[in-house]
């Protein structure tokens, strides 16, 4: 069955050859700095906001307009992975994400819930090995449940705490089954709702000895996807743990988990703890934990996640410049951690919508490309630290320098010499890149 | 002389024996669990707010009316210094803290400045002596001056970077020479305008290194007061690189920095970044890394720093509390970061507004002080987390489980149970600990 | 059936007779400035919190424990109205509120729907005259179902607006019958999503031309509740048109509905519009606009509509000063907009928070008109603006000055004097009311 | 004497035939939409962010390195005036604005200030009338001098309202000797410090007396430039009461000011208040006031009011859409109330940054009077409101329904359908405008 068959489509054709729908942008084959654009952009789509989610939001019901409704859950749930592979080569995505309980129903028991995601996951396989598309990550949704009302790994409650374990063993082994490139920890519910009744010292204790036997586990079933920590902070829980990327690598070197764990960033959380993007970008490559990308965007003037598409040429431009000087975002990639908003709620716009994200994320990587080509950013960069180089500047760099032997230096200057950063000029020569 | 002769005073004859003002909660020598509740609070008073500022804003023009003007910069600096021994007398605060720059005039050069600190602290040496107040910390202002427009130690240039040096060098020979019992680092440049032409790694690269300076220097003068760093998200730089607790622990921990450096902690910096000042305690508690407090307080609905007086009440109580959970602040203190507002301009109240701040403080160690004699949230901790002080619980936080055993429990489980966290109940109970 | 008969009680034989709860604070008979302080309060318990939410949110499925549910949704909204007048009684409470889809089923069809309000209400009917409580007031939900996924009277589709028209006649309809004493309007999904596609002029004429048809129906059956408009600024929408206080005048004075049309004020719109509650309170004041107040409080360290109970009781405080100074509420009251957390989930916390609510408010009452008797703020001002009282100022005030006799008079002055706010010392006075 | 003869120039010789330095996309003479670019943009350049600041901020001293300083006050104001006019011929710039105190030393009495202005007036004039460079708007500072700490218009002190009388007075007087075409009030201090010895309705009408003087003054000297209020939410007052568009227009309907005043509004005051730039001119629109525009830009991270230079293409395009809209902007303009960041501190920048503004707003005009042509946002809204063309929806828009009748159209109907708005298509639609 084709579920977009009798979908009124906006346009055709476009640039992107495994599509009907014109992209005005991408273009996957194209060639840019030594290779073809889609190997730098690592697109992903991910299976809750594209196929489980119905358009609801606090204040209303569900407004989507799916075909996929089956007679049972798991009739549903094929439906969806059928639909969603036609999604991913109509969009000519080549990764995906998904939770656990995106793709199986949870039934009544965690016993029926592991037996459907064996269920589904085999299905899931078959449809990889026809098509050649492959895991960007999975994850355990440890935060939709009741049971994970007060957290999963950093629960009150010692028998949620196993259930949170097996589900990850759970998911560790699909990732193995699956050939998944990272594993995913976004701690819905690690966090607090109110520090009046909360032990976090205890609580962050309990999450580092949970990401041990994490690590114990991958090493006995002999599979190592990268481990990626996705930081947000705030939402649902008043604070999360993994407040942005500083606060998840201070908890990471404090547990000694440098080794297994890099970072998952999301733009969207980014600006919600105050953040640019491409900040959180810069933070994680300082500390070589850059792991993979959720693209997506929020709304500044808004309070909470809207994860919006991304459509946002500035970010998406600072962004790939992040991952083109890091060398690029493999084995990490691009996922649209994104949703249709409520009132975009035609089947249409979930190919729509992509395609969206997917041309400004194309347009980022040109923009990034072209100043990486005319060392934009290195030459300002180098003019600007220039003091550094030579002189006093490259003893201070060797350590050859003391507080004692800044101050005779000091001491012996006619005063300083600052220059101009001309912020203003340079955003304006940033803007002819964009466009 | 006696600045304040003059001044109409609102009220007299409070509790606070030092003084002739009103307080109305404060009584410094009044016993709170074993100790005398000024020993608890170590109330600091804050050179530049009250001695320097005159009421300008980024709108407006000085308003403050104050009688210490000299004739002279060094006079100025005398009469300041003898007005402010004056207003901790009577407020009865037996600490207090300066910048570098607030109590010496910068002159025509480096050596000049560093002449007139010298005199300056010999000055206010011989009012220590006289009075027994205590230095509980100074630092070195490194982001008023214009040489300082890109950073101090993360300057893009290497000049400022020994300007710097030199600072912090004085800085240290005066906390000798004064006891200090903590050193602080408030990067007020320390961070970046914009990441476009920044290069933010090799910055706290070299921030990491003036910092090993600073512990050598501390080390060849064998004077070691606590080193404390200063968390603040943004302003003046967009991006300040000690945003908050997390943060900063984050980069002291890449560092190797752990064993010299503690956190000075402020509310409104704390609600700047998007936390309670409680959360930033709680955090730095659990790095063992809860050095001294600022106390003062912003308003949640404005998005920049106030530096108010502290009034609220639950504030003030929960601070305490982290307090003396944590066994007192002790080598650090309370430091009123905080000024009168630009409305409040006469000389009457920088005294009423320090004892608004210290009654505030009083009411909340007395809160707090309750609430521990009654084990109130010990109680509510011990039996939420019960589930970890026995059977399975207790083997897991005895790093006994695996993911693998765990999900074995989990698969035998016949459901799970959670508790009521009763948080309105819990919100209410507290308000009558205040009152 | 009593419902709460078997939950576990917290406590027991407060000061409120008719709760056999705590009350620690609220004593409804107790005679505060000439009145019963329940009188003054006229507290309202909110239908769709207390009895038809189930705890979920964007990232989590409903927690609530509740014993209502029946095996038909008819049988479902008896059961609740029952547990509702339970509720009301244990609280004693006198008031409630209600929107049309929290007490009826909407069924299949609009006809089946206003069917259903019309049973329900008659089964409400026989509750009210059986224990006395009345109707604050009722609303219409046009948020909720799909239907109005863009808007109701601001819709881009006249079906819908047909529709809004059919629920808001039978709401007015329905507060005739049970002489409900205001009828408000909140804007759920009056507002825009994205302004690129909206045309902002057309929706709110389209607005004002929907609220004259209201006033034309209601004087056709002759029913005049109290119109409110409830602002909100954000959430759902990207954009709500009825921001706050302020923008809802404006809005009321372009189509001269200041006649029919007053405000009911929520403490966490006010607070996610950037203003403090008693700041709405006050510009409604000033417009004559004061209706009616939707208790409760939100986060300030989080960006959306949290829909806490009320436990500040700074905020407390001065909103019931507000309301004191306004000559109380009435027709109006103080309506528990409030949720319980998510984390909250038993039966018990449903009374627990409502006596926080109630016992903060008490409180807030308590210590208003103590200032009140006092005459606290009204010293203040008086002496504070007291140059308007005399002379040049109270020339002013009488409109018998001009520019050039300003002039005139500005220019024999030598120099101008500003008195200081004392605003520190005025807050630390004012916690002394508090406790 | 040519003060920016020695300014090392980054670019020469671009576009704009006025000027020596290269833009890259303002073409003043271009005709765009059947006139001048320049007719469109009547672009300002901001007397006091160009001519008077220092560069200083909260934490820090001033950094600009300006070459006009003089022997006397009045010796700098004449140097300020002539390097100002060379800016304004550099980048071809026909209109400016200023507030009192930039150009006329305030001396140490009222009488000296407006002989100073007198003077200084007769100095520009003479440079208008040798260049045909226009007056966009003057305006009073009434904030920055000790004198309006408590307000000006809205004061507690008679003295101080007199004060702000005379300078009004005198504005005006300058206004019609200048042939101003706009004269603008920004309350800097027309707000509340704290509400709680805050009179705000008192206030509020001494303001509209205020505006009455100053409509019956113009009455009288027979010179009627556009009035102006320009909304700002807060900073410096705590809460400014022109907070934003709306509830400018709430106070303006009160007092019955609509016949004589519109607003002009400002990009970063806009983001302050929670509203994009476009939303505040879409309402301004809608009220039909607006009357001209600030062009800068926030950083929406920060909460304050960074008051950038604009170039964000994204704002520029579409408040050049609204622009277009309503008909163009004048007799108000495009006024850069922009300052270079204090690390920009070189002569040069002063061009540079006007530059770069300038050019992000040609680009806006360009792609929204493309968007025009093709009537890009027009069609989007008749296709999504069609419904009120015909039908029920005409006759609701010719106001010939009523609740009843709307009621039993609703019964009629078999469901009601929704139309997706598509916004995520149409966002990526717009960036293809864009570039």
């Amino acid at each position: 069955m084709d579920y977009f068959e009798n979908v009124p489509k906006v346009q055709y054709e476009g640039k992107n050859a495994k599509s009907k729908y014109a992209f005005r942008h991408y273009n996957p084959e194209e060639i840019i700095m030594g290779k073809p654009m889609k190997d730098h952009l690592r697109f992903s789509v991910a299976f809750w906001h594209t196929m489980t989610e119905d358009g609801s939001d606090p204040f209303g019901d569900g407004t989507y307009q799916r075909n996929w409704e089956g007679s049972t859950p798991m009739e549903t749930a094929k439906n969806r992975v059928d639909a969603f592979f036609e999604i991913l080569e109509k969009l000519g995505a080549e990764y995906f994400c998904f939770h656990d309980v995106d793709i199986a129903p949870q039934g009544d028991s965690l016993k029926e819930f592991l037996e459907n995601i064996d269920v589904m996951t085999d299905y899931i396989k078959g449809k990889m090995d026809k098509t050649g598309v492959k895991l960007l990550w999975n994850t355990a949704n440890m935060f939709t449940h009741p049971t994970f009302v007060n957290g999963a790994a950093t629960t009150n409650n010692a028998d949620v705490y196993s259930m949170a374990a097996a589900q990850v063993k759970k998911g560790l082994d699909v990732s193995k089954k699956l050939n998944g490139e990272n594993y995913v920890f976004w701690g819905g519910r690690e966090g607090y709702e109110n520090l009046l009744n909360t032990d976090m010292n205890f609580e962050l204790d309990n999450l580092a000895r949970f990401y041990q036997m994490v690590i114990d586990y991958a090493q006995k079933i002999d599979y190592h996807p990268q481990f990626l920590i996705e930081p947000k902070p705030k939402e649902p829980t008043k604070h999360q743990y993994d407040y942005d990327a500083a606060t998840a690598m201070a908890f990471i070197q404090k547990y000694n988990l440098e080794d297994s764990f890099k970072l998952n960033l999301e733009a969207n959380h980014a600006t919600l703890a105050g953040h640019t993007f491409e900040h959180e970008l810069n933070v994680a490559k300082n500390y070589n934990a850059l792991g993979s990308l959720d693209a997506n965007q929020g709304d500044l003037l808004l309070g909470w996640d809207t994860d919006e598409f991304p459509t946002d040429i500035y970010t998406a431009t600072l962004a790939m410049y992040e991952v083109l000087d890091f060398g690029g975002i493999a084995p990490g990639g691009l996922n649209f951690d994104a949703k249709v908003r409520r009132t975009s709620f035609a089947m249409d716009d979930l190919i729509l919508a992509h395609i969206a994200g997917m041309d400004t994320y194309a347009r980022g990587l040109r923009a990034a490309a072209k100043m990486k080509d005319d060392n934009f950013f290195e030459q300002i960069i180098a003019n600007r630290y220039e003091s550094f180089s030579s002189g006093i500047g490259k003893q201070i760099v060797e350590n050859k320098e003391d507080l004692e032997s800044l101050t005779n230096y000091a001491l012996s200057l006619n005063g300083v010499e600052n220059k101009s950063g001309h912020i203003e000029h340079l955003k304006s020569l940033l803007n002819d890149y964009l466009v």
